[in-house]
């Protein structure tokens, strides 16, 4: 049974049309009425240059009120929006596009040139407006975006958001951290990431304010919840410590009700810095796959229950598949979760089972239902907040002809949390770490690079020749 | 495409179990843990007594944490929760249990015989525990409640009210009043009311306590305000009134913030009396088709906007029919309305279109899309918040062989907002007002009985023969 609403901008600028929508660094400031206008003026623009209903669109932006504008438009329209990771190579934007079958491209800025059609926001701006009619309803099952997440095995995935995903997952965000009208939310991470883009659609659902910052700065974020009001801001680990740093002796006002902490496991060091200084972290855990968090600490439990990314939100079920100690494959339900991956029957149905989300991950649950996360995602590397896959590093780095094998895994790092490192197996002795570099740059995105480069005759596999990765960090990195 | 989700009793004492989910007037505090296990056990014991998924069960009685435990064990077994009017006659109660088929009512008193099997809720709590599982699961699209109304032609109709409906009213309801983990709502409203039903609803959605209480009394509702920390209450005219009188020269406490106001137009002097004591009033409009408010004044436009209902809440729509005078029907679509009446295909299609329900009531919308309710339903009679339609008491009038025709109108009253008052042209002049009034409590529910009976010889028709009410109470009404 289908669900219809108004269409969320349309409907937030007719209950309250002069509230803030988006505040910007230098005190610019739209209202929800002024976005509604400027985004489906942007939509008629668009539908003039031939974006239709159901089209997938790329967006390739840093933070910027035009990629939000953007990406509403392409919500008018009934349009998909692909929302593009701005520091992927060539080769790796070319994957996506083909594989989402993105027929135009706009962005903030020139993009680096694909087999695409590419028009930046101003020469949208530019151009004349259809007179066609534009959506005002939403039906929660289409879809709404696609976002690139890589896996353990093969290429990227597109992961398809329909509306009823956001909606869902901002209801539950609201259930578990109640909704005030003088809130106030951050968004310093990139809006290309569902972390990022989920407090965009937040704001129109909610109708508060999104403090938008073109740059994660750590100044800026620190100045912003200090002086400008903000109430809630996301975070990754990098970031929160550091924000530590930029509080030193200080405190947040007492208005600062919660740092939401995603984006794969913080040190515990780290939060108990944290609670000291009475900041109040929320860890979560979430997935591309589940439209952001999807397992968050509750205000009553942040403080008891250290280290753990706390229960699933209301509308969501866990499971722990159990392993003999206790850590098990962590399963997710709920109606945030992605149905399906785009294109992809098969990565679809190997990751589905009625309903349920095999997330790859591993963790358990304690007594009274409080997840702790063990691993991410078997060999996920993250820094700096971004998710890396030593399967896809590996595959570069041995597609060159003097490579053999490759093996990546991420170190421990006091900045970005990891950072990947590679070992590799070569049939030519004359080759450098510079040309292997110079190499991996041309397909993969800088914080994919590998940081340090070790060479070695062969490496480690078990018996049925998989390689074994832990063994690989423990023998030969330091 | 179905949603699920966990059961909403289980997944709130998952979440917060040693929270407080139902507070008495006389201190006795429920768990949501404990309401649980009381709803699971009393499941249970239903499963025994033979209640099966789908069924649908009656359930007669005044507010009682008894009622609100059969009403979520009802939930856990998949079957359907017919709720009663304690206030109906048996004709009308017998006609309603065999509309939706009622195979087994319970209650907290002995029910009146009907054709139907009868257990007290002592009885059911007495009985064995079937072994049998329960739903931990709930898909948004199955039935949970109906709820009869009576509507402007023929006989009362069953609103069903599938999960999804009233979990969109309860975000609909949070995304116009916000939330806090401090809220307390208090539930003086009958629960067989819609009205008071969703606050049940809303507070295991939430998880938030409802503070009950067992019959409306003024001073109790005036000193749960005061004291006992409620910060929402829902409330009809009637009830507003008589709080403003327990008010006199003091004042809320600062923490209360919503009197959300529902069940008919309220007089403007009142509105103003109540704002000037600083009670924060939020006007509404709704219908037991509507899972309760759809369009709900905010708190930022409460004071200017004084008498109007609001606008329509975050997922809701509203269109005016227009006349010439701006004045018009009031159509609804949202996914909180209702999607049929029980078993009654033929009101579903008058009543809907397009997924827009027709509420035959009359309003306007101002230039800022604020609803102004004209005239609750052609002839509508709304008493102390019960709603009361003429042409079921003319049917039961008419029905005496003394009485020929029978014309019933609401008059203005001081304390009920309105009383039904009747019009007989009789062909037995020896008939008494006594006799008549006899004769329809055998039939209607004490609220329905005219308070006032007039003798005519003849009703005042238009030119179709059409019963002209306005003419009636124009002319021989006082």
């Amino acid at each position: 049974m289908a669900e219809i609403m108004p269409h969320w901008l349309t409907k937030q600028a007719d209950l309250a049309p002069e509230e803030t929508a988006i505040e910007l660094e230098d005190g610019t400031v739209y209202t929800f009425r002024e976005l509604k206008e400027a985004s489906q003026s942007f939509a008629r623009k668009l539908k003039q240059l031939g974006v239709q209903k159901e089209s997938n669109i790329g967006i390739s932006s840093a933070n910027h009120v035009d990629m939000v504008v953007a990406i509403h438009a392409v919500s008018y329209i009934g349009a998909v929006a692909v929302l593009l990771n701005t520091r992927l190579t060539r080769s790796e934007l070319n994957f996506q596009l083909n594989d989402a079958g993105v027929s135009l491209v706009i962005g903030q800025t020139e993009f680096d040139p694909v087999d695409t059609y590419f028009r930046t926001f101003h020469d949208v701006w530019n151009s004349p407006e259809s007179s066609a009619d534009l959506k005002n309803e939403i039906d929660l099952a289409d879809p709404f975006t696609i976002i690139y997440t890589s896996g353990t095995t093969g290429f990227p995935k597109g992961v398809i958001h329909t509306y009823g995903n956001h909606w869902w997952s901002a209801a539950g965000s609201m259930l578990n951290l109640g909704l005030k009208k003088t809130d106030k939310w951050l968004a310093a991470l990139p809006l290309f990431h569902v972390s990022g883009l989920s407090i965009l659609l937040r704001s129109v659902i909610y109708g508060i304010p999104v403090y938008l910052l073109e740059a994660y700065q750590k100044q800026a974020v620190h100045d912003a919840i200090m002086e400008r009001d903000v109430t809630i801001a996301s975070v990754v680990t990098v970031m929160l410590r550091d924000l530590v740093g930029c509080l030193g002796e200080m405190h947040y006002p007492a208005t600062f009700r919660c740092m939401l902490l995603g984006g794969g496991p913080a040190p515990k060091t780290l939060l108990e810095q944290a609670k000291s200084r009475q900041i109040p972290v929320f860890q979560s855990y979430g997935l591309t796959e589940t439209a952001s968090q999807i397992v968050t600490l509750s205000p009553s439990n942040a403080l008891e229950k250290l280290g753990s990314s706390g229960k699933p939100l209301f509308p969501a079920q866990l499971k722990i598949d159990k392993k003999e100690d206790g850590i098990g494959e962590i399963f997710v339900k709920g109606p945030m979760v992605t149905n399906a991956y785009y294109n992809n029957a098969e990565a679809t149905e190997k990751s589905f089972s009625e309903g349920w989300l095999a997330t790859g991950d591993l963790g358990y649950a304690d007594a009274e239902g409080f997840l702790y996360v063990a691993d991410r995602r078997k060999d996920l590397i993250i820094s700096g907040g971004e998710n890396i896959y030593p399967t896809e590093i590996e595959g570069v780095l041995s597609a060159m002809e003097a490579v053999d094998e490759a093996g990546v895994v991420g170190k421990d790092d006091e900045k970005w949390g990891q950072i990947p490192i590679a070992f590799v197996a070569v049939n030519d002795p004359s080759i450098t770490r510079e040309t292997i570099l110079e190499f991996a740059a041309q397909h993969l995105a800088g914080y994919k690079l590998p940081k340090e480069i070790y060479f070695i005759d062969k490496l480690p596999r078990n018996a049925s020749n998989k390689l074994m990765r832990s063994k690989l960090l423990n023998e030969y990195g330091k």
